[in-house]
């Protein structure tokens, strides 16, 4: 028999994730405040508790799957963990994933923080990963039933390193969303359709961009090759004026694009004005 | 022959242009501000003119690709135009295209407006295309000789159309690499290598997430889908503060995330809890 396992929380994630755990022959427990959410998990073979207590009790595994850390702990709190591996799969930062570890320690528990790279409906699909870190031992225990969710992706025994590398995506993400969303407002006060716009340009040109990270990063590791930039931050400082000027002359508020065009303005004032944007990411940290 | 061509500028986009015609064999007569740039066009062929309106005799077609809209103007004014098609590719807004396209018509040019989708290294490959807007049979004349650099897309007669596809897809870049910077910023405050990083999860990470754009342009040509979000506004909202709270905490400025957390509040507080992220898009319109 496969590994019993529990999902608390069955929000449109955790739904997801309590789908894969079944359609991988798990015995699975699910648990969610209001009751009666999914009802769909029912009849492909769930088993339903109405505590968290009971649903805990049901499995060695518990994944967990609540809105944010403070849900995580007001509904763990005073719970048995004994002996239990509780892999935590809610959004948060860093620091709450090294307090929630001490936490669990203490409640008896091997823990393993996770950051679900995935929208639900790739649960259980080929470009879905999780990162974990936390008990390195857990994970190898748990390793094949975490990977009925999404290919596991373990990034070191401080319980931090999951949050870290997932809020990193989530911030390239929203940056990817934010300039997408930037775009389709602009496309659309010449009413240009949406979906021509993304299908023919948008998405072949995000694309093609995509192949300049490597280089960046490259930079980044290695310092910068020596030569002129393909694209010197000098003109893109002046270039970016007209992307303010025109999203302010089409009605579109250019809130998103804004703090890019400053961080491009201090680069050039820094004298990187030959660079290329390799350069602006120190500028990013503290005392940058 | 193939029609001779005119390049006036130089820099790293201009000699990669001048490279392209002379790929393609066009006889090319080229023209900078400071003489003497990219002194290899002159082995692979290329015609050094010494004054703008020398180069701009040579030549039916006179591409143009100067730093702003301002340098175009001044590097022009003045000069006889007559019988020539001007393609001006330097970036500016669709106001800056449309009273130059008025200017040029007085000068006695044809005159295309044009956006580059490209980095110099992509000009003359297949991912490269270049936005045209204005005279139609001016497009039509020279559309074969155009494509010696990029596919040429054709967006319509307005002049301004071709700068507003531009600047909308460069908004997405920008949105794009903002966000990789920012990733890759916090993914070096815990000492993570770039190279790695950016290979391992920043690129399959956002080749995926742009799977998604398809369905907000859907939802926003034709209304959302009913049916609750795979994603909802008000858990990303919830989540999004982990964004800023862990940047804070690696000490990377969060100046970059900071826009899309006060869309994400302003799309809760107007009761957009429930939908996805195509309900932040008409907020971005004026008075939205
Ligand atoms: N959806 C995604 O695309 C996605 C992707 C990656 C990671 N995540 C993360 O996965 C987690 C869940 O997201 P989701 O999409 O499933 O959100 P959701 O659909 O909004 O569900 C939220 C879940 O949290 C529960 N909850 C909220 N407040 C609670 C409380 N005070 N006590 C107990 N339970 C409470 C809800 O229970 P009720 O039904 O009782 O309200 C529900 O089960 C979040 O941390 C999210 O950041 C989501
Ligand atoms: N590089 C890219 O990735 C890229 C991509 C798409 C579009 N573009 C656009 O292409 C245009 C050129 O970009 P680039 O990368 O070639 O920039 P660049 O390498 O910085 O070259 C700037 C060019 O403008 C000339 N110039 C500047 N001020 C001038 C003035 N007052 N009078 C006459 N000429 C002047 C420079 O001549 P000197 O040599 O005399 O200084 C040089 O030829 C810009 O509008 C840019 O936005 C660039």
């Amino acid at each position: 028999m496969k590994t019993p396992v529990t999902v608390l929380g069955l929000g449109a994630m955790g739904t997801a994730l309590a789908r894969a755990f079944l359609a991988a022959d798990h015995p699975t427990t699910v648990w969610n405040r209001t009751p009666g959410r999914s009802p769909e998990l029912d009849t492909l073979g769930a088993t339903r508790a109405t505590t968290a207590a009971e649903a805990i009790a049901a499995s060695p595994l518990v994944v967990v799957c609540l809105l944010v850390d403070a849900t995580v702990r007001s509904t763990l709190d005073g719970l048995d963990l004994t002996g239990k591996t509780v892999a935590n799969l809610t959004n948060g930062t860093p620091a709450q994933a090294r307090d929630t570890a001490t936490w669990a320690a203490k409640a008896g528990a091997a823990y393993l923080d996770g950051g679900i790279m995935a929208v639900p409906a790739m649960i259980g699909g080929p470009a879905a990963f999780i990162f974990y870190s936390g008990a390195p031992d857990a994970f190898e225990r748990h390793q094949a039933d975490l990977a009925a969710m999404a290919r596991p992706e373990y990034v070191g025994s401080d319980p931090g390193l999951a949050a870290l590398h997932d809020i990193a995506l989530l911030s390239a993400m929203y940056g990817m969303f934010g300039g997408a969303q930037h775009a389709l407002a602009l496309a659309g006060s010449e009413k240009v359709s949406a979906v021509r716009f993304t299908e023919d340009f948008l998405l072949p040109w995000l694309t093609a961009m995509l192949g300049s990270l490597p280089r960046i990063a490259k930079d980044l590791d290695e310092g910068p090759e020596p030569g002129a930039a393909g694209s010197n931050l000098g003109m893109q400082a002046a270039a970016y004026d007209n992307l303010i000027d025109t999203s302010v002359g089409q009605g579109v508020d250019p809130a998103l694009l804004a703090p890019m065009g400053e961080l491009l303005r201090k680069a050039v004032a820094a004298g990187h004005s030959d660079e290329d944007l390799a350069a602006l990411i120190p500028l990013l940290r503290a005392g940058g």
